[in-house]
């Protein structure tokens, strides 16, 4: 780990000053145009006798095409005389949630017994002791970091020559451990506002989409939309805003030690990202075990504040490795505040450009039928990539210098801007090529889908067959897609690099918002937004993975290591074993364990994920963690490709047998025919692979490496106990 | 790689006179005991009436014990009238296939029409197709090895400076070029005659073994075990004399140039691999897809034929592995010819280890219950692993000198006799743990295979959910006791040796022949075996990956670089890719395509599995092949690990149903109740995993890995043409 050296030519066009402004101007735009979006929805008024629930008695004839997903098992006659109680129970049950505070994401009993009562066969979920377990935890997480990251230098408070300019004095690690400790907390408790802002939209906005449905297709779709974009602008502007003001606040201490200053941003990442796990995997485990009301509940908790929760991690961490490597790259040496802000101006761009995007989907065009909800929502996505590639080139040419270097595994690397623009762009347009891959695999527009409808004939079996087949071929593209786009930043830039597409495919989650918004109102696809997804989740622990190594100054990776290979063949176990634990969850939930199996769930693959890189740094050391870390993403991110697509493929074979809407799909149909039956049976199977097992695997992989950097100057200074005493 | 030092101390007790007569002794000692064992099945007497269907109609109150498995849904009077009538076709059909000397794993259409009509819908598979294809790919194979080996050296006939001493003078690249393709020729050809014995003595013991089931569970035991120890004393010693004599006619013309000699011998580990992987997976497919006929025809190909050409390769691929590493170690160098055999003294050992075991099976006690059975196995495994640690020190006290050196990537390392033996004893030891990990998932004794089966109270769909997460979990053991393993080989040797603990796993693989003999006596279990598959699956890749490292003078495989990132995230990839095809090919198959499928099959999967390490060594280089094989095996092995115990758990969980031995067995029966229905579902997912994916996938992986490490001297040299321009 030698000493930095400048290498910067040329200089940014954008001013220290301009910089101080932009970034919080962007923050507000966003703020405010999400208020507006959702004054907008609020527009949409809501009589008690509106339930929403009518289209379920359109055209009963077997199938439908209504707007509106009908639940299962439930005789149409009784889901008329309810459906208004449901939907009270419903709200009523998410605003009991929201306000118990500390309850955000587990529900308490007397949120669920009133005023619908539970069947005799369920048991009513008491999370009391969850709650306890999973805040005494949390608590566990934050004294681990002021510890471990106190130890290094022995809680010493005098200042140190820096790690990568000795030349210089830095913070005392002391001040890291207190920093760090308060950036998680800032982290988490700006992840449990998105949750909780996520949720209270969703509930806000379900009805209303519904309501507005009854109206038209193209109304149903602006609300829809209208009420996703509320939470991704107000989350991505959120987070952008808290991440500032912290590094301004931290500022005020740590000077001219931005070295320090930016590995104590770190902790917001973890912040975000831990209570992301808790959320996701929490509620779609209740998603999934749960009667009716339980389950619309556990919807929203999971699903979108779990979601909520999740985007703003992954939006936390890449911006937070992205951060920690410009710290040690030229920028950080020559204090060029404008280029160390480059993600965060990247983020800013970001918003301006989803925000015309936005507007081409609201003002400039007109959904006339279902079928047309899917072109538009690819339009936004093609169109918001587009003028992205344009943001990012604006952006590099005003804040970059023309050249400049990177710290790359103890040595300098001189990378050009243009340079730097290919490795974000590229980034961008490997999610969207994923992103298309992925909605081939699952709409049923295509074969894939209809093959597995197909295979329903058959019975059960070769539909899950079919189905897991699927999910495994969906692999292949966006596999080559990350690997290119991996290698075209490391080549130009540095593996660390992967840090600015990670900062894009995580600015393009939000995008992701309006389709899951849609999906809400009973539409088709989440699956671009997925496709998205899957990039983040490669390219940002593979950021966070650059910001380790470069941290715990580790040189090389050597697989013919034994130290490596055995951490690589490990970390490639973790993520199945996780998944066993999510799936197996799901599965004696159903059997009506919710209870025993939450307590189990929160416990036991919480202290996986968070005792991993701890216990492997600690006893085997940081190489060791190296080799655990690219084991658990390469592994990781197939499994939650394949999962992800297999269950949705399902669950769009189902739609496409009821919906009946081609001669084919009606050969397999009705409701209730054997094939239907079988498909079903999928649905069931692939719920808990696309709900939970999948999207955890992501926070899994990504919250293991930011673990690993958070503790990374504890690791590197009194990691691998074992090795040392052999 | 510099060049090679002598670094021996010490030397052999057993002479290189003594080498020459042990291995060639103890080869003919195990093909004269099969034989025996041969002699012994053929006793029992077979009459015509006597069709060996009996016993389906013993007990049959819903439940069985009986030890012939039932088909599925046959009605019980037909059954009767059509059995004799079936067992003769499925001689008659497997007869004729052997007859038809080519066509050895390929069911001609006249040996299938005749005399049992098959049903209408069943179309009657003609594979003359998949023949010509595959024989042609196979012919191809043989042609690049020569064309790309002779390349190295623009087909010089001149002699050459060795790659590791180049002082000395090796014979020419077109030598290596014709010697691996005659190595070649002769694993392909031993791999089918392996194949074809299997094939012969399953169809001969089956109906036997049914016929002693009536006299009582001791004698079935017994003519089940012998006639699975045929096959695996045939199989073991004919491998390991065909190698010798190879080894020895290869001498003549190499005389002193062992690294040439060697480096020609690892075509004989491709030959028998590949030929291993169009049985395995050609069987499996035909196995599930086609109807009852053609379906016990497709177990003896599948999985006999199959099985028995999988063992072979794994023989042949760990067996030039761990040749290839000790012709560059001192033992190479000095040329101490016993210790560089000593890879086949294990061998021979092995063969006199298990003989004295199968005594302990077979004449020293008795089976008096079917309960005894596992017990039985168990106590088999862990008398031979006990039996051959004591050979092991044997071997390695009174053929290796007490210190020696290694190559270990370009430097050097002093290795231990006593390390080496270490090094070998754990592998075998980790089989035998892995072993009955998984028996314990698999086995309905146990509370897994009985959670899944309670699981099938709430359907299909919670049962495919249990048997998923079971699978998972199933890997998490293995894992560690895998790396355990690597770690102390790496630790006391190289990577390269774990060649040694490969062999030694597959070496246990004799044993699994029995017990997978006994399961088609309608026996419980072949989970231990299987757990030696694992180990040598995830073994011998990796002596191989080794093995080519050094062949391919590569001294690190650094992760943090660009090329190596990508093959690792590339090769993780593959085993889904795979997957996916071979499961999509059963679940077309169901669908009655077989043909087409079947010929997409052989050619596809054939194709990427032989296509890969050319194409990324060509164009990538040598680094991304590592990173690709890397990959491939970290993530490969755990979904082999998990599709064979899902596969099996499902299996014995409707066992366990229709057996009813247990009060909790008997809620959840009798055969055709809902839980029973749920219960076959699974079965019939799970046949595909545990038939074709999972195995296929061991396959994959070896085969991968020895194709380059055939190719590594052309690919070393003329590799990576895309990094080169670029």
């Amino acid at each position: 780990s030698g000493d930095l050296v400048s290498g910067t030519l040329g200089s940014a066009l954008l001013s220290e000053f301009g910089t101080e402004i932009v970034i919080p101007i962007c923050a507000v735009i966003g703020i405010v145009f999400s208020l507006v979006q959702w004054y907008l929805v609020s527009l949409v008024k809501l009589s008690p006798d509106q339930g929403g629930c009518s289209p379920r008695n359109n055209k009963n004839n077997g199938f439908n095409e209504s707007l509106v997903e009908e639940e299962e098992g439930i005789n149409d006659q009784n889901v008329v005389v309810k459906c208004a109680e449901i939907q009270n129970a419903i709200s009523e049950a998410v605003l009991c949630v929201l306000i118990s505070s500390f309850r955000e994401l587990h529900l308490s009993q007397q949120c669920l017994s009133e005023p619908v009562s539970l069947p005799p066969e369920g048991q009513h979920p008491s999370f009391s002791l969850n709650i306890s377990t999973w805040v005494s935890s949390w608590l566990l997480l934050q004294s681990w970091i002021f510890v471990f990251l106190g130890t290094v230098e022995g809680f010493s408070t005098k200042s140190q020559p820096c790690t990568y300019n000795k030349e210089k004095m830095c913070k005392p690690a002391l001040a890291t451990a207190i920093f760090s400790t308060i950036s998680f907390l800032r982290g988490a408790v700006t992840s449990v506002v998105s949750g909780f802002l996520g949720m209270k939209i969703a509930t806000y906005a379900n009805t209303r989409t519904t309501l507005e449905a009854r109206k038209g297709v193209g109304k149903a779709f602006i609300t829809a939309f209208r009420s996703g974009a509320v939470m991704g602008f107000l989350l991505a502007a959120n987070g952008l805003l808290v991440l500032y003001i912290t590094i301004n606040l931290f500022k005020l201490y740590y000077g001219d030690d931005w070295e320090g200053l930016f590995e104590a941003i770190t902790g917001y990442g973890l912040g975000g990202s831990s209570m992301a796990l808790f959320g996701r995997v929490g509620g779609g485990i209740y998603t999934k075990a749960a009667d009716v009301i339980a389950d619309n509940v556990g919807d929203n908790v999971g699903d979108i504040a779990g979601m909520g929760s999740d985007l703003f991690g992954s939006y936390a961490e890449s911006s937070c490795a992205a951060l920690v490597v410009a710290s040690i790259s030229s920028f950080g040496m020559d204090h060029d505040f404008t280029a160390m802000c480059y993600p965060l101006l990247i983020s800013s761009m970001g918003i301006l450009v989803c925000l015309i995007t936005t507007l081409f989907a609201t003002d400039f065009f007109e959904i006339k039928a279902v079928k047309e909800i899917e072109p538009a929502l690819k339009n936004q996505l093609i169109i918001s990539t587009a003028l992205m590639t344009v943001g990012i080139a604006i952006v590099t040419w005003t804040c970059l210098p023309s050249s400049f270097t990177i710290f790359n595994f103890g040595t300098q690397k001189v990378v050009k801007n243009w340079q730097l623009f290919l490795c974000v762009a590229i980034g961008l347009w490997a999610g969207l090529i994923i992103g298309f891959v992925t909605e081939y695999y699952t709409s049923n527009a295509y074969s894939p889908v209809q093959d597995v409808a197909d295979s329903c004939r058959t019975g059960a079996a070769t539909n899950v067959i079919f189905g897991l087949a699927l999910g495994y071929k969906s692999v292949i593209i966006p596999i080559f897609a990350i690997a290119i786009a991996i290698f075209v930043s490391f080549t130009f830039a540095a593996i660390d690099n992967a840090g600015g597409i990670a900062e894009m495919a995580g600015m393009s989650h939000r995008i992701r918002e309006r389709t899951d918004a849609l999906d809400a109102a009973g539409n088709t696809t989440t699956a671009i937004g997925k496709g998205f997804a899957t990039g983040s989740a490669a390219l940002v622990p593979l950021a966070l993975f650059g910001a380790f190594v470069s941290r715990a100054s580790i040189s090389t990776v050597d697989v013919l290591t034994p130290e490596v290979f055995i951490g690589l063949i490990v970390g490639a176990m973790l993520p199945y074993w996780f998944s066993a634990m999510t799936m197996k969850s799901v599965g004696s939930a159903a059997l009506k364990m919710v209870e025993e199996v939450r307590r189990q769930f929160n416990t036991i693959p919480g202290a996986l994920v968070m005792l991993t890189p701890l216990i492997v740094g600690i006893f085997f050391g940081v190489e060791t963690l190296s080799g655990v870390l690219a084991g658990a993403l390469v592994s990781g991110v197939q499994i939650a490709i394949s999962a992800s697509t297999t269950g949705g493929a399902w669950d769009n074979a189902k739609k496409y047998i009821e919906a009946g809407a081609s001669e084919h799909a009606r050969t397999l149909g009705p409701k209730g025919s054997e094939p239907h039956k079988a498909a079903v049976i999928g649905v069931t199977i692939g719920d808990p692979l696309k709900d939970t097992s999948g999207p955890s695997l992501n926070i899994l992989i990504k919250l293991m490496a930011v673990e690993s950097l958070v503790f990374a100057p504890f690791l590197a200074t009194h990691g691998g106990i074992l090795f040392k005493i052999f």
